[in-house]
C-alpha cells in the first residue's frame, strides 16, 4: 500500500492506494474515526450484487452500527431524488456530523454521496472507497461531489474534500470490459496532459494479441503503479488549484465535447470515459488543425487506443443531432468558450474563442462517412 | 457606513453596515465584481411588493443583465423545492461561476438563495442584503446556508461564505412589528451571551411609554449601533470558528428548545425570534434550577423583554404536544445532548447531559397554567 497526503485549504487527507478493502477499512475507521457512532455506506445495486458479502463482513469487523444504502446504478440516477433518499436514510438512522458516510462504487456513486455527504448537516464524515479505475484516478479525489441537473452534467454539487479515500485495485478485477475502458480514458489523459510515461507503460503492458488483454492488462502490477501515478497527480492538481480556477482546468482535457457527446447521447448509451475518449481526439484533431500540434502524435495516440480498446470515432448518430448540440451549446457560443488543445504531448495549453467552424469540422472527422 | 472585515477560511469579505442599498450596491458591483455578466437577484413576495420599484431602479444602475426571482414568503417555502426553482433560473438565463446572485430578503431568503448559490456550478459570486434585522444580525453574516427537510429545521446546506453582505438598516423601517420581535429576539441573545452593553443600550432606548415604541426604536441611530455591534460580534465569532465546532456554538443559545418550539408549531404559526425568545428564557431557567445562575437575572430579562413585546410563555398549545416533541427528539435522547447555559449574563458554559425531566419542568413553567 501507498499513501499520498493531500493537504488542501478544506482539508487534509490521506489516499490510501493498494489498501485492502476488508482489512483496512476496520482499521480506518478504528484510529482516524473515533467520534463515529454509526456508519452508511452507500453503494449501486450492481456493485453490491458481487460485494454483498464483503460489504457486510467488513462493515461488521468496523464494531459500528451500520446501514447500507442501494441507488440504482447509471448516470440517469446521478439526480437530486437519489440524493433526497441518501438523505431521508441519513436522516432515518439519526446520523450526526461525527459520523461517516462510505461511498463504495464508481464516480457516480462518490459524487452523489459526496454531495450528501457535503450537504447533510453541513458537512459529515466522509470516506470514498472507489470500485472502478475512474472513480481510483479521477473522481474520488479532489473533492468536487455533485449531481446533474435537467440533464446538465455536475451543474448542481459542492467542493467537499472525502476524510480518507481508499483504494483497493483489486475491486477493477470484476470490471466489466466497458468499464475498464471508461477508466481507461481518464487514465490516458493523464499521460497525455502530465506524463508521458504512464503512456509508455500503457503500451508496455498492452498488445493485440489477446481479445482478454484489458483483463489481464487491469491485473498487473504495473497497472497499479499506474493508477497511483494518476491519483499521485490528481492530488498534486488539485492541492495547487483546489477550486478549480488554474490548472485543475487541465483535467478537463477532452472534456468539453467530450459532455456534449454524453448529453447528445442521453448520458445513457455512451459512458464518460468513451465520451472523453473521443472528445480528447477531437481536440487532438483541433489542435493539428490550428497547426498547433504535429499530426504524428494523433497516429501513436490511435495505435494506444486500438490496444486499449478505446473508441476515437463517435457511435453512430445523426450528425445534425451533434452540431445541433454544438451550436446550441451555451459554452460554445459565451465568451467562456475556452478549449484545452495540445502543442506535444505533456505541453497542453487554453484557446480562447476556436470558432465554431473549426469545431464542427473536427467533429466531422469523428465521424463514419 | 461602518465597514467590519471578515477573514474565514473559505473568504475574506466585506460587511458594510448602515450602506445604502441604492447607491452602494451599483458602485460594489462595478468595484467588485468587475467579471460579473449576470445578475439575478433572489427576494420574496412581501419584500417586493414593498421595494419594487428600489430594486429594479437600483439593478438598472448596476449596468449589468439582471432577472429577479421571486420566491413566497415564509419559513415553509424554505425547502428544496424552492431551491430547485432557483436552479431553473440560473440555468435558464445561463449564469456562470463568475456571475453574481442577490440575496434581498430575510433569512429564510439569505439562506435559500445562499444555498443555491454554493451548489450551482459549486459556488457562484453571492452577495447579501438582508432586509430584516434578523438577516442583518445573524443569517447573512457567516456562511451557512440551508434548507429545512422533513421538517427538520436547516438539516441540508453548507458552509458558503457571501462575497459582500450590504446591510442597508433603513430597510428595516417597513417591517411590521412581529417581524421587529422576531428579530430583537436574536439582538437580546447576542446581549445576554457576549455583550451586556446591547441589554443597556435597549433598556436606555424603549420604555412601556408608547404602543408603537418598537417601530420607533428601530429608527433610532442607537439601533443601528446595535446592528453594527451584533454584526461585528457575529463576524469575531465566525472568525475563530467557521465551522461551528466551538465556540460558535455559543450562538446557539436558546435554539435547541427554540426550534423544538417551531417545530411544534409547524415552522408556522410562531417566528423564529420569538420561539428563541421563549427557548433563551426556558434556558434560564434551567440554569436557574441547576443552581447555575441567579434569579434575578431572570426578573431583568422579563422587564427587557416586556418592553421589546418579546414572549416568554409560550402561545397556547397543549402541554403533551411540546413535551412529547421533546421525549422524541432525537437530540435530547442521543449522547449529543448539550444545552448552553448560563452563569451569569456574558457567561454562558456547555452543560452536556440535562436530564429530561429537568428540561419537562422547565418547559411548564413557559407555559400558562
Amino acid at each position: 500500500m501507498k499513501i499520498i497526503k493531500a493537504k488542501t485549504a478544506l482539508k487534509n487527507y490521506s489516499v490510501y492506494v493498494g489498501a485492502d478493502f476488508k482489512y483496512f477499512l476496520p482499521l480506518l475507521i478504528k484510529e482516524k474515526f473515533k467520534n463515529c457512532e454509526k456508519i452508511l455506506l452507500v453503494t449501486n445495486d450492481k456493485v453490491f450484487d458481487i460485494y454483498k458479502d464483503t460489504v457486510k463482513n467488513t462493515l461488521e469487523k468496523c464494531g459500528t452500527p451500520y446501514e447500507i444504502a442501494i441507488i440504482r446504478d447509471g448516470e440517469e440516477f446521478k439526480n437530486l431524488e437519489s440524493v433526497e433518499s441518501i438523505y431521508s436514510r441519513l436522516i432515518e438512522f439519526n446520523m450526526h456530523r461525527n459520523d461517516v458516510l462510505i461511498a463504495f462504487g464508481g464516480g457516480v456513486i462518490g459524487d452523489m454521496a459526496g454531495f450528501a455527504a457535503s450537504t447533510f448537516h453541513r458537512g459529515i464524515g466522509f470516506i470514498q472507497c472507489p470500485t472502478t479505475i475512474i472513480g481510483q484516478v479521477d473522481s474520488s479525489i479532489g473533492g468536487k461531489v455533485g449531481v446533474n441537473y435537467n440533464k446538465i452534467k455536475n451543474i448542481i454539487g459542492s467542493f467537499y474534500q472525502p476524510d480518507s479515500v481508499l483504494i483497493d485495485t483489486s475491486l477493477n478485477y470484476t470490471l466489466d470490459e466497458d468499464q475498464i475502458i471508461n477508466g481507461l480514458g481518464e487514465v490516458v489523459k493523464y499521460g497525455i496532459v502530465f506524463d508521458r510515461r504512464i503512456l509508455d507503460k500503457l503500451e508496455k503492458n498492452i498488445s493485440f494479441e489477446n481479445e482478454d488483454r484489458l483483463f489481464k492488462l487491469v491485473r498487473k502490477k504495473e497497472f497499479r503503479d499506474i493508477i497511483y501515478r494518476c491519483s499521485y497527480l490528481k492530488v498534486k492538481v488539485v492541492e495547487k488549484d483546489e477550486f478549480d480556477t488554474g490548472c485543475r482546468n487541465l483535467l478537463n482535457f477532452g472534456h468539453t465535447l467530450g459532455h456534449c457527446i454524453e448529453n447528445v447521447f442521453d448520458l445513457r448509451s455512451i459512458n464518460h470515459g468513451k465520451a472523453i475518449s473521443i472528445g480528447m481526439m477531437i481536440a487532438v484533431d483541433i489542435s493539428i488543425s490550428l497547426g498547433l500540434l504535429n499530426d504524428n502524435i494523433k497516429n501513436r495516440l490511435i495505435d494506444l487506443y486500438r490496444k486499449l480498446k478505446m473508441p476515437y470515432m463517435m457511435p453512430e448518430i445523426d450528425i445534425g443531432k451533434i452540431i445541433d448540440a454544438i451550436k446550441y451549446d451555451k459554452k460554445f457560443k459565451s465568451s467562456q468558450n475556452k478549449f484545452i488543445l495540445l502543442k506535444d504531448i505533456n505541453k497542453p495549453m487554453f484557446y480562447y474563442g476556436v470558432e465554431q467552424g473549426v469545431i464542427v469540422d473536427n467533429v466531422k472527422k469523428s465521424m463514419y462517412n
